[in-house]
């Protein structure tokens, strides 16, 4: 897919530049000042302003579920939709603080929802298949799922989409996915999601060692994503390549929307570009995720977050007003009559 | 000092329990959970709520600056309070993004402001004397800058106070008092400041060896905090212990703020419970001031900032707010109908 390299040396230079101008030590806004340059060469401005900015969360349900990968029931997958549009989960009260706009997607969730404002339905079944039987999704619903992530950010305003994702089982999807596209070892790459103990791991790592060998030929990014699925982080996919296309900035949330990125990345390496990486997760396999997603993927907060849903991503939207407001509002040595250092 | 201890386990329990019953797996809120307790605990409520908070930013000169321990003239304390006060600083601009009052006290910059809203003038001379020459300032100025800090925070209102500070020059201070109050080596505590490289390091070093064997008997806490200084470090101990006294939160910036606050809880060791530790500064020392403020300093940024200023408080202020949103805000499993784990 063609994702343009954002390679702009020149425009890079002076937003450095005026960074370093600005009255402060050389450096001394450390990780904000390379997300404010970050945050320039994707709008493609020395003076960038985020408008609109989208928190979209995508919810889709997991056969897989059944073989008992979770703390959870899949039952908690609609509850939590409801959840978030009643304006109770952790996301819908995080993104009521910051002002930001929230959207759901059922990409498939194994429940009929009351239509109703801020519920899109883009389902493509009452969950996927399970994984440890055969294929999650079939190529037609995974190209589906990319198509209405890709819609879906089509007609959201906005130059900022803050990812996230609900569905009992999604941690397992993202290991899975982790594993076939870095080579990395399966028990490297699974966690305790939403809270296993030492046993229930052991017992989730037995189950997605035996989806892994059932699809041992699936490396390619879409048929490793239609393999383990879900409808949610296809769906998530399509988001973020159609975001990236736009030049939005792509605000990912901790392991599951990263998986989203990662897939997206295989297809279009310079998405990355465009991604802020907001938090690195204590799941257990984030921090091996982050270093494949590069070097651009150093997460902005490390909190011990594991919640999902895109509130790792709306916590941190704060820095990314802050960066910005670094660049457009203060002043420079020469603006404020402020003395430079003594050896320059 | 009287500062009494917070110690009330069962309002710690009940904020525990309402934290647990909110529609997320146990703990995957991670640090803004413990950050959601020790504010409950601090305004002693289940409900906390962060009223009319204030930015504090003491300033002072330092009369060691002349013997080249910072890469910038003493000049820049004076015209980096005008830009405070101009609104085109890093803490002037982050204020503004959150809606926080900002106070600028002059508590001994060598430099005569023009009075003005927002800047109170609590001077105790023209900058501190040199520390290498003797006493950065007198028992008398000492007591009295910890009187102004206490008055200063008497007449703010609201429930919670960010500390910040400008003094050119600084981290020597803050470096001499950590090592003294902890019997580091100094070694251990000094840092590249403003952004001195590995020469004027170990330079500083030197200078401030020197100056830590003239003052070699200072280890009680004021007696300490009189040798190194500065008057805006002595004015911020007394405003945290104003502040812990009247049980305000209390959000530390970085390196010098810190040290601020080890003073404090040299004298009050209560006082750090109300203590939110914003960010690990990249000045070297600050992860070990944290280490010995205890375990509850665990900083919630970690993004290379060195700026001081309270930019750093300011920039972790959103989580208190989330924090406190969460408590209030979110569903629990029982009001918004969402199953529990499957094991409970």
């Amino acid at each position: 897919m063609n994702i343009p390299d954002l390679h702009d040396p020149a425009l890079a230079q002076r937003l450095q530049h005026k960074i370093d101008r600005k009255t402060k030590p050389l450096g001394a806004l450390g990780r904000l000042e390379s997300l404010a340059v970050q945050l320039g060469l994707v709008l493609g401005t020395e003076t960038p302003r985020l408008e609109q900015p989208q928190v979209l969360v995508c919810a889709g349900d997991h056969g897989l579920a059944a073989r008992g990968v979770s703390a959870y029931p899949s039952d908690v997958t609609w509850q939590m939709v409801e959840n978030f549009l009643a304006g109770g989960a952790a996301v819908s009260v995080l993104a009521r603080q910051h002002g930001l706009a929230l959207t759901v997607v059922d990409c498939g969730v194994r429940h009929d929802f009351t239509p109703r404002p801020g519920l899109l339905v883009r389902k493509l079944g009452p969950g996927t298949a399970d994984s440890s039987q055969g294929a999650a999704m079939t190529p037609a619903q995974c190209e589906q799922a990319l198509a209405n992530g890709r819609g879906v950010v089509r007609d959201l305003p906005g130059n900022a989409l803050l990812l996230g994702e609900m569905g009992i089982g999604n941690t397992s999807a993202a290991s899975l996915l982790l594993a076939a596209l870095t080579g990395q070892p399966l028990a490297d790459c699974v966690g305790a999601g939403t809270g296993l103990d030492e046993a229930g791991v052991a017992r989730k790592l037995a189950v997605l060692q035996e989806v892994q060998r059932r699809h041992a030929g699936a490396r390619e990014p879409l048929q490793a994503l239609a393999a383990f699925g879900g409808f949610e982080i296809a769906t998530l996919v399509g988001a973020v390549l159609q975001a990236a296309g736009e030049r939005r900035v792509i605000v990912v949330d901790g392991f599951i929307s990263s998986a989203a990125a990662l897939v997206a990345q295989a297809l279009a390496p310079h998405v990355t570009q465009r991604c802020v990486f907001s938090h690195r997760s204590s799941e257990s396999g984030h921090a091996l995720m982050l270093r494949h997603l590069g070097s651009g993927a150093s997460a902005l907060l490390d909190l011990g977050l594991r919640l999902g849903e895109g509130s790792g991503a709306v916590l941190a939207w704060p820095l990314l007003q802050s960066a910005c407001a670094i660049l457009s509002e203060m002043a420079s040595f020469e603006s404020a009559g402020v003395s430079d250092r003594q050896d320059r």
